[in-house]
């Protein structure tokens, strides 16, 4: 009987996958070791003879090392930065190891010796990474086996808000962690490859370099890059491209407006504000503009940033409430941390609200003497707040990732690997077609 | 007789102090020990009985343990990252320990033991930091022993060019490290008091918030702010000031020039061109640009920045050779490298030109009843460009409180330090002043 331990079972991303493995008790004889810090809710609704729930402090090494020696797999749905002590454990302990979190510096080094184990590390196997390696690979794989030859790839993802919920000025709430969102692309240059030419865009141009694509059905999105797109050259083995471009999807207007905080410096995550929770939201913005013994907050800001008075931007930042006398409650904050609290007041989900989760690819390519372009588009919706798409496109690939190394199907398989592999790839994409995610492609004349 | 060791004696800031200190064997009875990779061009030029000359590998511990054991002061005019092992080896040895550098984290944690061996550690005490403490804290603490209350307290210093020699568009030439130059600014977002607010500035917008400052004889300067001067409030001893703002200063024109490298992205010094040396200039700057099929260079970067075609800043970069076809000759070169290696072509020191050393103070104080407006400035010019401005005001303060130290004068010294002492700083302005370092004050009415 296979034992398989999910860390982070509680998590907003987990239902989809702790429901799904849930199934396999029956079809594949498993049994099941539910972990997170409080394990209550999910215990009162899923208890059962063949599940655990451990509630559980990670960092107790004992009560962790314990665990995780009596399983096949461990899954984490943790936060990236908890997975190398559960990776050190999995090595220890001759164990599997399954997330969903981009391969680390330090996963990396631990290759020789997970192979050598004969031991899977599989990461970047949720939605962004994971769904779009696996989407994207199906269709450059192909090309190569038939002899053509990939020229151009673009690939953007976004977590949304599904049409019937998206009611405010931005078309943005929160459906994913805040924090990642408000510090998104700060943490460097972006790199891209744009017909031949290799291209750079410092944090502070990133939101006024967006461009627009239009999905059948749902309308217009606006797209920025993401970090270094040119590692993926070699990961998706294609020497001959020209343009490889991969980037984050938000509603038309949202760079305009998030290059507001840009500009201001808000978004500032690596220093802080140490009377903060002396300061309103109107002060916060005032300590970033220039200062003057009468003139106000509002005008400051758009002469500063040359926005008209009677701009979209202008309504926004207004709705958003940054101009209001609040008081921020949060000591000793970071400019990002401050700005957070502060959008969450108007872009948290509310109760009925559903989520979107929408994926694109465009492939150029040549295939004998002729030239194709192609387009790949998944959109998938929420239900409500808790079979969210997030969680749906996050989990489900992971999940029946676990259920076809239970089967035995990856038996040849070691090492720390992505799912660029069709063995690995291709039967997932598969089954998840019959529940729901599924590429509607189509060909650009 | 005390015997005083310098690292990186033939550097270009050293000549001063070692001539300085030359002079001291006679009057004090001193030996000397110079210290570099390369000492023969000074010891053809300084040889002595009383000196000794030690070319030198810093990272070869023995040897550098052996000089600094037989030493009572050890003096370096190293870069800062390599202070670290000459502290160790100070601190183990029983050695006093001076530099022009910043106090560093690591220095901060020696304090105790450096106190109870009874050393002293003092950094900071070459031009800027050094002088500018010494000049302000000389007012500073007047106006305290007087009863009096300092509520704004800006200050300023510059390296930049003797009126003779500038004669190009920028009004500015690398007289100093140009690396340094190149990344001024770009290490975190900059925050100073004013009237009572903390203000923040990102890097991106730092060179747009400038502010003009006359200075008598010598025409306008432009200064923009530096890293943080929040925390010289208590290292000054001002609870009570309204506005403190530390900067550097430039000629007029500089920041609206550099703004466009900030803008573009290539200052960044934190990732590698892959194949810089396959690039030229024009081909660096459009690897920051959009990708256009026809677009010239010039076209799409005044487009990006909003600069007018007949604008001076224009002609500036024409002038500075950024959108010619030369090729870069550097292998996995940064941004901010190739930058610099594109200024250094027009901006390097030519042979007869000679540099000049600006510091500015403004005092605003309160003192029996009545306000105080108080200003004080110095210039001064380098002879040519082995005796440089640079060189006389780093070197000179740092000599000659090592002459004090020998004199005796420092026996209850101890510790980790800064030259905010009375006794320290009084002595060696009155002496600097002998030598042509004085600052001129004026009251405003």
């Amino acid at each position: 009987m296979k034992k398989i331990v999910v860390f982070g079972s509680s998590g907003k991303s987990s239902i989809y996958l702790v429901e799904y493995l849930i199934k396999c008790i029956k079809t594949h004889g498993i049994s099941l070791h539910f972990c997170d810090r409080d394990t209550s809710k999910i215990k009162a609704k899923y208890q059962a003879s063949s599940i655990e729930f451990t509630d559980l402090d990670i960092h107790k090494n004992k009560q962790r090392g314990a665990i995780i020696e009596g399983a096949d797999i461990v899954v984490s749905m943790l936060p990236a930065f908890l997975h190398p002590i559960l990776a050190e454990d999995c090595l220890n302990f001759n164990t599997h190891f399954i997330t969903a979190s981009y391969v680390s510096k330090q996963m990396k080094e631990w290759q020789d010796q997970v192979a050598e184990k004969g031991l899977v590390f599989m990461n970047e196997i949720g939605v962004d990474p994971g769904l779009d390696h696996m989407s994207a690979l199906r269709v450059i794989d192909w090309v190569k086996e038939q002899g053509g030859k990939i020229t151009r790839f673009e690939t953007f993802t976004g977590g949304l808000l599904s049409p019937e919920s998206d009611n405010n000025p931005l078309h943005y709430k929160f459906t994913w962690n805040p924090k990642y969102v408000v510090i998104a692309g700060s943490s460097g240059a972006v790199k891209f490859l744009q017909q031949g030419k290799e291209k750079y865009i410092p944090y502070h141009k990133l939101f006024r370099r967006t461009e627009l694509i239009e999905i059948d059905n749902y309308g217009m999105f606006e797209a920025y890059a993401n970090r270094d797109s040119l590692t993926y050259i070699d990961l998706y083995g294609l020497p001959d491209v020209q343009t490889m471009y991969r980037g984050t999807f938000r509603r038309p207007g949202f760079g305009k407006l998030w290059d507001v905080f840009v500009q201001l410096g808000v978004t500032d995550d690596h220093f802080v504000i140490e009377h903060s929770d002396q300061l309103t939201f109107r002060e916060f913005i005032n300590s970033f503009l220039v200062y003057h013994p009468t003139d106000s907050v509002e005008l400051k800001l758009m002469h500063y940033l040359k926005i008209d008075h009677d701009s979209e931007i202008m309504d926004k930042l207004r709705w958003l409430g940054i101009f209001e006398n609040t008081p921020i409650p949060l000591k000793k904050a970071t400019p990002a941390g401050i700005l957070q609290y502060i959008l969450e007041q108007k872009l948290k989900l509310e109760e009925n609200d559903k989520d979107m989760i929408v994926m694109w690819h465009k492939f150029m390519y040549e295939l004998n003497g002729k030239s194709y372009d192609r387009e790949s588009a998944l959109v998938v919706l929420g239900q409500d707040q808790q079979y969210t798409a997030m969680a749906k496109t996050v989990g489900l690939p992971l999940a029946i990732f676990v259920k076809h190394l239970i089967e035995g199907r990856h038996d040849n398989l070691k090492g720390v690997l992505i799912p660029s592999d069709k063995q690995v790839y291709l039967p997932i994409l598969e089954e998840l077609e019959t529940m729901g995610i599924h590429f509607k492609e189509k060909y650009i004349t």
